[in-house]
């Protein structure tokens, strides 16, 4: 396997404003397809790091080559060409007035940005531009959100894979110009990521119920655990690791999305209070009056019945339906190579493995691998290896 | 790779009562290091076919091929031996009464039960034996909880490897003889689990946290998405998908475990709405006044924060610290033997994967596979995979 060529159909120079995670990474992979990318950014460090780790110019630095003062940079400068388009990848609390900016100092640009809540974005921008008179700027800007967090920040852990793969939003508003439309299309495609359209509200209350709100509710589930005996936390299995594993995420930044999409996230937050306290209710009846009684043997299987109906509705893989694949469950012995050997057996058989999940406990020196594969090929799976000497977990 | 030989210190024979996943699963373990396990349930259609897939003999049939009649099954009928130790695996809400019953049906027997909730099945044995006058019987009493669950049920689920390095909680109470305590810790070892002690009520506030609470929340998560739209499903990243993993879980089964946990599920829920009240308050006020304003910033963060100390204190795998591996990020192909070809090639660099967690996005092609190594190869291995085309997302 070696990196496929990016061929890419979006047309520079292309200014990043905002040269951290997102923007420097967004360079790089624009850069891989031969874009000309100028980056800018309020801190000169960051710039620098990002410019460094190769993901663009410093803008800055183009004008000055080109020989014309920053204020009069314009299209007919020796060497310099206006950006085409102005990605803003500033943190959301001040893209809208980025976004602004860039509208006026670029009358050519199609301009985007990449905030995570896109409805106070989008009616801060028509609302200042009407403010000023100059509706007709607002033509040229089309929202954006790639999908494309992750853990660390900054252009040090910038990626040019980042969007690899990952939902790319695009916001038009009313009188976003067909043009800017296909242009934040392009960008997407041209990244790996993959584009799909939706009005400011839908997204942000989509993002509030597949993004914002299992953050919410994992962090205040990890919570509980900060006074926790060492000894319950010693009880803990991977239920309890998936369900509180993104409550590892950084503050900062999930503080400022979260408190950008307050609205969307406090009506689906309600929701689920509502069926909290309904639970406490016969929970604490059952206390009371024993398990049987009280009613939350009925309580309990209506919570349980609808979470079931919710995650089957999460699609899997490829957007597939979750069951597409058949589980083979293996043991893993705790010994260098084990899950290698593993994998190797599977492919010297041609058995792809469509998923896999590695599960442990503390205090145990083994695991067992739930191998996700074609129905079509289980049993031959299942039967070499064991003939090899693995031990299955059969079904 | 062979299966090893199990060498046990349980001496049997070990009478098994309710013969369904965990039943079986403890019979088909006990009999692969040798112990002669009889069985006995409710119903002769699971009896038969726990015995059928070979974890012990019928009870019932053991007492006629001995020649004797069951209500004088005695110690000393020929072929027939009686139970050194009895293990209740009904459904919990009828273990206490089985519990009971087998106390005074053998009584040279040590009894335990698998229930997952301790408190009020301790508590319902001694008031019962306490009622009939037959203390003296409570000696021979440990509870156990094997936290070995699965998604399936019933003997035809049924493994050998089902404890295999699980947690055993040993409850013992007041009057428990050592002997029965070293009984119980002997069935965990020799089934390959690793037994823990606590008294009934640390162990069920315990599970409240580490698995009851945590399936509750995943379950009132994942009820937000019954209703909610396809394309907002369609942004739906690992965050939702391992938020709400466990929400699939068996609604039946829960029920039971939840009415009998009531009191301390229902403590932590309440500290958890507390949480919840309290950021609702918050997200209203931003959510009307900005995000700037209402106090939302400093309330969001606090939940960011408690959840980034509450996840930090899981323990990871083998109970070491969770940060004790380095990541390296590879970007898997979708195509046959990709992962496979992946694991070969670092079988053959003698690099031994700790864990790995695999990526997937709804509409892409490809993944993303975290490999979890030894922090002193990590430099070697991401070297090696890119040598050989490997395209790997770097921090």
């Amino acid at each position: 396997m070696s990196a496929p060529t990016r061929v890419v159909s979006t047309v520079g120079p292309v200014l990043i404003i905002g040269s951290g995670l997102l923007g420097a990474s967004l360079g790089l992979a624009l850069r891989a397809g031969g874009v000309r990318v100028y980056l800018e950014d309020a801190s000169p460090t960051s710039l620098r790091l990002a410019s460094d780790v190769g993901a663009g110019v410093a803008f800055g630095d183009a004008i000055d080559e080109a020989g014309v003062a920053y204020a009069d940079a314009g299209t007919d400068a020796p060497g310099y060409e206006a950006p085409r388009i102005v990605v803003v990848a500033t943190p959301p609390d001040v893209a809208d007035r980025v976004i602004v900016d860039s509208l006026l100092r670029f009358p050519g640009a199609i301009v985007t940005d990449v905030a995570s809540v896109k409805d106070a974005v989008v009616a801060d921008v028509l609302a200042t531009l009407e403010e000023r008179g100059l509706e007709d700027a607002a033509c040229r800007y089309v929202g954006s959100h790639p999908m494309a967090g992750r853990e660390r920040s900054g252009a040090g852990a910038a990626d040019a894979d980042l969007f690899y793969g990952r939902p790319w939003v695009i916001v038009a508003h009313e009188t976003t110009w067909p043009r800017a439309l296909l242009a934040a299309r392009a960008l997407a495609t041209d990244v790996g990521a993959v584009p799909l359209e939706m009005n400011a509200g839908t997204h942000d209350h989509a993002v509030a119920l597949v993004s914002h709100v299992p953050q919410l509710v994992s962090s205040m589930l990890a919570a509980r655990l900060v006074d926790a005996p060492a000894q319950a936390l010693g009880l803990a299995g991977q239920g309890l690791r998936d369900t509180a594993r993104i409550a590892a995420s950084d503050p900062r930044l999930w503080t400022a999305i979260l408190a950008g999409n307050a609205g969307p996230v406090a009506s689906i937050l309600r929701e689920l209070r509502a069926d909290l306290d309904d639970l406490l209710h016969h929970l604490d009846a059952a206390a009371e009056l024993g398990p049987l009684r009280g009613g939350s043997v009925g309580a309990i299987n209506r919570v349980m019945t609808a979470g079931n109906q919710g995650v089957a509705r999460i699609p899997g893989k490829h957007g597939g339906a979750p069951s597409r694949y058949r589980e083979v469950e293996v043991l893993i012995p705790d010994e260098p190579g084990a899950l290698g050997r593993l994998f190797s057996e599977l492919g010297e058989a041609s058995i792809n493995i469509e998923d896999l999940v590695l599960e442990h406990s503390a205090g145990a020196q083994a695991g067992v691998a739930r191998v996700m594969i074609d129905p079509a090929v289980a049993d031959r799976c299942a039967a070499g290896l064991q003939e090899r000497g693995w031990r299955l977990i059969t079904h």
